[in-house]
């Protein structure tokens, strides 16, 4: 059973000013909820259709509801059988959050994003930079928040696992010591320079969908890079961007 | 101007039984409705808000409408000034239909498609062939349909640039006498394996985006290959993959 004021509460969320003064987010479906039962995040409560959640996860806030309770909460067009409320983790564990002093980029590998709008896009490059062994995201504040409800399912749980700082990306990249690799269509076409092995150490820089990276950031590339174009179509989506140039540099590569 | 009539017939081009009867699709928005002007492709009728296309374009049939009009014929949350239907192009021609004989893969290289159900996946898919220079994509017949309006938006132009055929895939697999490079979970990590330079030959053959390749495909996969994971996320988005696969075929390597 959930309350008239619990509906409510959980749609507010779906607003930004919401989330950020409650601390809360969205977190829907079995896939999802599973990782969040067992990340690092604290659960704020749970409803689901299906009971077998309270008997496998006993210590978890688990509520039943019914199929059409569900979908009210639900911003999917089709919920599926479970809803959760988790905490953003404080700034001083998972560093989620504006921190006061952004981590050094210093010995890793961190993927900087410049104004990345489209929810879709965001989550897939969370899940991209997951799968590579990112360190770190970079986030610039005009960028899509991570926390809301089409990012989260599109990270595909690796929500959890990541380490997303927003910054003011020209002075991130202002004070950073490392390579910064921006992804430009009039740069470097891969293959055509070295890569260090391993790829251990460097900022990968990917711009807006529509605009690229921000003039501002480009003096701070130390080297512009390009995919190279086999056939005629003008541009790649930025996740796609992020996850070739990601395979490219830390896949070594055995020709005959 | 647009009448009921042309208004009801555009939105019955929403559903594939009535593109597949008319041989009709939807283009819209001026990027794409650009391409489609100056691609190989017929154009039965264009409505837009912006009276320059009609001097851009004089031989088109261009007509206009009011917003609210394109509104109401679009498909998108907002219309963008403009909206075509253009001619599916004819089998002899481009191949865009499903052809009693399929191209042979010999001396080609091949997307083969299993199953993606995604419009939004597909667009991005053919997107990603025409960048990497495919020659051809063969798709499963119970994949997404290409001429779907949110496919044709999601290409960003490529639709008019890409050879599709639907195909029963365990019977072109059967009949094909080149490599078969299958994305599997259980492959062998890129990297580890030998590719012929340059790569112009082979079927990068993509599954289903939760249920991967069909096990009637297993047998004709010639080099199971999988992008290795250096994080914790569980998989990669069908398109994500494909591109990275494509990367690392197409584009050399250069490391210190």
């Amino acid at each position: 059973m959930i309350s008239k004021n619990e509906l409510k509460y959980i749609q507010s969320l779906y607003h930004k000013k919401t989330r950020d003064k409650e601390k809360l987010f969205i977190v829907e479906g079995p896939k999802m909820v599973a990782e969040l039962l067992t990340s690092g995040f604290k659960t704020k409560k749970v409803w689901t259709t299906n009971e077998n959640w309270q008997k496998n996860y006993p210590d978890a806030p688990i509520e039943m509801i019914t199929a059409e309770e569900l979908q009210r909460a639900s911003h999917l067009k089709t919920a599926h059988e479970i809803i959760a409320l988790a905490q953003m983790a404080q700034k001083e564990v998972a560093g989620k959050v504006n921190t006061p002093h952004a981590p050094s980029p210093v010995g890793k590998l961190t993927l900087a994003l410049d104004g990345i709008r489209d929810p879709g896009n965001m989550g897939t490059l969370i899940r991209i930079a997951d799968w590579f062994g990112v360190d770190q995201l970079i986030v610039s504040e005009d960028s899509a928040d991570i926390f809301n409800p089409k990012v989260v399912q599109a990270t595909m749980g690796s929500i959890f696992r990541t380490n997303v700082y927003y910054k003011d990306l020209t002075r991130y990249l202002a004070e950073s010591k490392v390579p910064v690799y921006g992804a430009l269509l009039n740069g470097m076409p891969l293959g055509s320079f070295p890569i260090p092995v391993p790829m251990t150490e460097g900022i990968i820089l990917i711009g807006n969908e529509s605009i690229g990276i921000s003039p501002a950031l480009l003096p701070f590339i130390t080297q512009a890079v390009k995919i190279p174009q086999f056939g005629q179509a003008e541009s790649l989506n930025a996740a796609v961007a992020a996850a070739v140039l990601l395979g490219h540099l830390k896949i070594p590569s055995y020709r005959q």
